[in-house]
């Protein structure tokens, strides 16, 4: 996605070979309309899915996922919680998550009457990188016996191998900027995908 | 506003005398279609306002922030982080709240660079409940030196004494559902407000 790319350019930061810094538009600070145009990407490029629901994790991810359920024609969001609220007093899957920055594992949690066996639900997240949020995620919708479309990242860390391990079970992902490297202060974008 | 405390009757859950769970639309799984009309209301409530950034905290509100700023023409959304990131590296401003229901203090933070003097911020959450975490954001505020347009919450408990506090250090607030009693599951909303 070309403009995604072009603003990860202009006002993405490059930390070291590991991290870019979105927070100008993604993920503290958030460009409503750059927003509503990857919803509409994403709605594009799984329009054939028949997706009945949009699954995602707080917190980064909830603004994307709105804004493709409303490309989707407003189909519910699920955000899964990273914390059991006190008012989740029923039932609910859970699902552990290794965060490879933090070096701690967390669960991730969604109440069972938001996940039903006829959903078709597709995962959508702000970053895609060691794959974990995703791997989580999709293990939540195995759980409910519901179907999964796919898995639409905005960003796609490349290099740290989470596409590669989704596609190997057999997972479809779409990432709209697919990163190749980070070097020097310089982001390589990978051109196998568009 | 009718259409959300029809909804609130419908789906909310009343358990005891302090909570209301509306996890089937508002703050869990997520009613797209209705948040859109909630943004509408709050961008016809504080039309007169030249906001220029809405602002809340992760993580409910990103949704209902996102759908605000639609109907703002796009303005910029910026959400407060209860956790400092690790990629947060630069100046940043920070505020306590306490959280009366886990009985814990945190601190919310945003980046220095997404809140400027000239920015007339309207802060948006889902619950206005103690008022703890729009004071916090109006601290955020201040410390930037730019200009509080509001308080705009979908769902007030009113009896928890928050819009009175706010309202007590003249800061205008938009509630679209004041709940005035929760009692033997029945929900009781005021009717001093629309």
């Amino acid at each position: 996605m070309k403009i995604l790319k072009d603003r990860i350019v202009a006002d993405g930061v490059a930390i070291g070979t590991e991290i870019v810094k979105v927070d100008s538009f993604l993920n503290h600070q958030i460009d409503v309309e750059l927003l509503d145009q990857i919803g509409q990407e994403f709605a594009e490029r799984f329009r054939d899915c028949e997706v009945t629901k949009i699954l995602t994790v707080e917190a980064s991810g909830i603004a994307v996922a709105c804004m493709v359920a409303r490309h989707f024609g407003n189909i519910p969001v699920v955000f899964a919680k990273k914390a059991a609220p006190s008012t989740m007093t029923e039932g609910f899957y859970g699902a552990e998550v290794k965060s490879f920055t933090k070096g701690t594992t967390s669960v991730v949690r969604v109440s069972e009457k938001f996940l039903k066996e006829e959903d078709k639900v597709l995962i959508i997240d702000d970053f895609l990188a060691h794959g974990e949020a995703a791997l989580g995620l999709s293990n939540l919708v195995e759980q409910a016996g519901a179907s999964l479309a796919g898995v639409g990242s905005v960003i796609e860390k490349q290099f740290q191998g989470g596409s590669k391990r989704l596609r190997d079970l057999d997972i479809r992902v779409e990432s709209l900027a697919v990163i190749e490297a980070i070097k020097d202060g310089e982001i390589t974008f990978s051109e196998r995908l568009k």
